[in-house]
C-alpha cells in the first residue's frame, strides 16, 4: 500500500552555519507530517479540532531520527508516512523524507492518546481509528 | 541611570548558512529580555504569573529592530533594557544588544497591557507601574 | 499595482503559549517572502544563487512589525510585498499579512545589498534592479 | 561516576500552545549540551573549533528521545549527559533531562566524526578521544 505523503521546502532559517537542516527541525517536519495525515484522513481541521471534536490530544512518546544524507535550503523534500501500529493507546508511525527519490532522513515516532482534560492514557477513540486504519501498513 | 543588562550565549541553531545569527531570532532575545527584566522588577516568575496575579498579559504591539553588525556562534552577548515610555497601557522599550562592548543591534519594543479573559486593552496595573519606573530612562 | 503574494499555513511549532503566532516569526515570514519574491522576479532558485551568479548577498538592515490582531495554528496567511523604494545599495519592502482580506501584522524591511567577499555595502546588481522593479510601488 | 551535567531555563518560545516544551526543541537541548560537554572537555571554543583545530567535524547520524513528563515556560532543567561509547569512528552519548530530581526526557544521540572537507567518515582524533574518555560510562 502507498504512504501518505506530502511535500515543502525547507526554509533558509531551518538551515545551520554547516548550511544544512538542523537536525532537531527534522522532528518539527515529522510533526507537520502527522498535521497532514490527519487532514487527510479525518477533515480539513482534524488536528486542532481533536480536543473539542474527540476530547481527547495526543503526545509523542517517543521519537526516532537517522540522518542519510543532509537537506539545504530552498530544497523540495516529499515526506512519508505509514502507520506501523494502531495500539489501544498508542500509534506508531514510520516516517521517511526522500529528495528527489533519495532518501534523507526516517525515524518513527510513537504517539500516545490522553484524554484532553485530565492528559492520562485514553483508548484510541474508535472514529479516529477507523480513520486512521487505511494508513496504516498491514491495514 | 543604568539599564537592566543580562547575558547569555548565542546557540548554534539560532544561527543559519551564513554563519550568523538569523534575523528573526533577535526578536526573540528582546522577548527574552523582557522576560528576564520583569524577573527584575516583580520577581521570580513575573511574566509567567502576569494573567494570575495581576488579570493582565502584555502583547507587542510594534517592534523595530536595526542590524549594526552579526553574531555569531557562541559568542557572549549583553543585552540592555531601558523602559523609554510607561503609558497608561502601553510601555516603549529600547534594547541594545553588545559584544564586548561593540553595539551589534538596537530596538524598540512597545508593549500593549491587555486584560487577561478579554485581551482587550487595559491599563498598566499600579503595583506594575511602580515596579516598572525604576528602569525608566526618566524615572 | 497589485503587490508580490503567497500564502502558507501556520505550524504548530510556531505558536507559543498564548496559542498565537510567536511575534519573532513573524521576521521568519518576512524572510520566506523575501525569498519568493525573489524566485518570482529572477528564476527558480534566485535567492540562493544571488553569491554566485551576481557576487553579492543581502542582509537585513532594518525591520518594523506592527501586530494588529494574532495567527493561529493551521490558519491559512496571505503575505503581500511591494518594493517600496530601490536606492543605490538598499531597498526597502513593504509588507502585509492577511487572513481572509482581514490585515493581521505589516511592516517594512531594509535590505542593504553586500558584496558576497568582504560584506561591503555594494550597488544593487543591474540585473537584480530590473527585475525587481516590476514590484515597485511607482514602477 | 557522575555524568557531565549543566543547567538552563525553558524560554517562552520554545513552548506551544499545548504549553509544553515542543517536541522538536528537546533535540536542540541534547544538542546545546553536546556543545557544553565538549567545552568542559576540550576547551572554551572547541565546538567551533573542531574543524580548525582538529580538522574534523561531527553530525548526528541517529537520535532518539523519550518523553516522560512536559516542560513548561522558566522552569529550570538539568541537563546530564555521558559517553556511553567512543568508537572508531562514532559515539554514543546518553542524555537525561531533569526537573528538581525528576526525569523529563531522555535519549541517545549517535554522532559521527567526519573530515572537515570531505565530510567523509573519519577516525576520532586521539586529543578528541583522550578529552572525551573521562565523560565516557565505563571509564
Amino acid at each position: 500500500m502507498a504512504p501518505f505523503t506530502w511535500s515543502f521546502r525547507v526554509r533558509y532559517h531551518e538551515c545551520d552555519p554547516q548550511g544544512i537542516v538542523f537536525n532537531a527541525h527534522w522532528l518539527a517536519y515529522f510533526d507537520m507530517t502527522m498535521v497532514e495525515l490527519l487532514r487527510d484522513a479525518l477533515g480539513e481541521n482534524a488536528y486542532r479540532d481533536l480536543p473539542d471534536t474527540h476530547r481527547v490530544d495526543f503526545v509523542v512518546g517517543e521519537a526516532t531520527v537517522r540522518f542519510r544524507a543532509p537537506a539545504r535550503f530552498d530544497e523540495r523534500l516529499t515526506l512519508e508516512a505509514r502507520v506501523e501500529r494502531l495500539g489501544n493507546t498508542a500509534m506508531t508511525t514510520t516516517l521517511r523524507a526522500l529528495r528527489a527519490g533519495e532518501l534523507l532522513v526516517e525515524g518513527e515516532l510513537r504517539h500516545v492518546f490522553v484524554d484532553a482534560k485530565t492528559w492520562r492514557k485514553t483508548p484510541i477513540p474508535a472514529a479516529i481509528r477507523a480513520a486512521l486504519e487505511p494508513y496504516a501498513t498491514a491495514a
